[in-house]
């Protein structure tokens, strides 16, 4: 089934405490694409700008990624992003950030893609998740990310949005601030409530601690992959969201059992991530081994 | 199996955002053996003042607690405890301590209990507990808690300790000040160097996280029971304790399949704790109670 992501394709400078890395490649949806390839064909719409570097994509070579849908527009730059998880391999601290392009209009989607069925619409303003969202003529499941900055300024645009898509992939910081829970459990109940009963899940990510699912019948609680290897966080979200909706995208139904296993699939696909800088973790992986590490994860929280 | 505990009985005043509770009963010894007994008969050890209330322990009255170890001392105030969780029911700000009796020597364990095959060695001064320790002549399998301020003061002693029992159960917080570790998995492991390969397995609690299990040869981890009914977290880490050492005392053999279910029957036992102020919430469950949600926490984790 045709799966689509929009979002940011960027130039990261990353320090943490196993190095630093300049000028490699980022973006939320970089990362989501590639984990989703694991699992079905991707269709990448997003805009960089006349400065990008030409082999900087060249990692995504070779997988089932349709790239046609990347706008490099003349006149204007690439979204950059410096940032440092030195003090906090939890948390990264933003060193230095250059919207660029990514403050311009959006990327239009392709015609060709209007007739995608699953759709990822990765972390920017709400307006133009929504303006994305009508770009796609009847998408069986969407599925979004946000971030703090939206909730902050642009609560009431946040909210319209969970009332028009399927599901919602969120942090803990921001499932915390989006409804004033403190508890996590509360807090993704009420991320459903406030979709007015149209969100089927809502998933909050809690990083080394794993996630929470919540449908509006159950939840279901998640350990993170029990790893010391972890060189660098960046991507790691979108990676746990690209294999979280590249498997739903090859079930037929989207029942609690699927959504389990999405979740365990988008868990084991972010720990490729976080082990190597950039994208270089999840192009080590493969399949079989994404499979495996499922196995071992099983193993790992079952009882 | 015969199961001794030794540990803190206090009075305790609790401040959380669901209210307040003076002078309740409290102390670590209290709410682990309350929790084990759900599993096995206990035998508690531990030492009060002559200012303890006469009906403040009638809530174990007919639980399989034998409470012939409990020494009221003559001429010495019982422990008291004051804690707020109002900002943040992670973590207890103490408002006020009085060790009293703890800062004396400590109970004896009486000779009858001797005996005992399973001892869970509750917080206390390290150099305390192998005292303990050596009051009982054969145990079959010794756990112990410890905490910050002995990491900080007596660290050759908790070193020593780790290299005379089978187990630990530490917080994340503390396991990250013993091994000056960040990382929970790296830290786990390094708790079971740190015992010179005596240590048959580690259990570092996360609260609302769940929980790792380390042992020399495999990683577990635990999500917690996901739940938004928490009123007071007093007691949480000793009923985990409890429950996981009260199973675990009931198996053959402390095999990975053992310490994984008894660690899952210690994630639900505190789920009871932290529903209610004091012993409420444990006084008010069942071992059927825990065994029903044993079954929901699996559905709620497996995939």
């Amino acid at each position: 089934m045709s799966l689509l992501v929009t979002g940011s394709i960027g130039i990261d400078t990353v320090e943490t405490p196993a190095g630093r890395r300049d000028n490699v490649l980022g973006g939320s949806a970089v990362y989501f694409c590639y984990a989703a390839s694991f699992f079905t064909p991707v269709r990448l719409v997003g805009v960089v700008g006349e400065d990008w570097p030409a082999d900087l994509l060249a990692v995504l070579d070779g997988r089932p990624i349709d790239t046609s849908g990347l706008e490099r527009r003349a006149g204007s730059k690439s979204f950059r992003w410096h940032g440092s998880y030195v003090d906090n391999l939890n948390e990264a601290v933003t060193v230095e950030v250059d919207l660029n392009v990514l403050a311009e209009r959006a990327p239009k989607i392709p015609a060709a893609f209007a007739d995608s069925r699953f759709l990822f619409l990765a972390n920017t303003h709400p307006a133009l998740q929504q303006q994305m969202l009508e770009s796609v003529a009847s998408p069986k499941l969407v599925v979004a990310d946000t971030m703090n900055l939206w909730i902050q300024t642009a609560k009431p645009e946040v909210t319209k949005l969970l009332s028009k898509i399927d599901g919602i992939v969120l942090n803990d910081g921001e499932a915390k601030l989006l409804t004033e829970e403190r508890n996590l459990v509360a807090a993704a109940r009420k991320v459903l409530d406030l979709s007015g009963g149209r969100l089927k899940f809502v998933v909050v990510k809690k990083g080394e601690h794993g996630a929470i699912l919540a449908t509006p019948t159950e939840v279901a609680s998640f350990a993170a992959y029990p790893t010391s290897a972890v060189v660098d966080p960046t991507g790691a979200g979108d990676s746990f969201a690209g294999g979280l909706l590249g498997y739903l995208s090859t079930q037929p139904e989207v029942t609690m059992d699927a959504l389990k296993k999405a979740v365990a699939y988008g868990t084991v696909t972010a720990s490729f991530t976080i082990a190597d800088f950039s994208l270089a973790g999840l192009a080590a992986a493969s399949r079989l081994h994404i499979d495996n590490r499922l196995t071992q994860f099983r193993t790992a929280t079952t009882f």
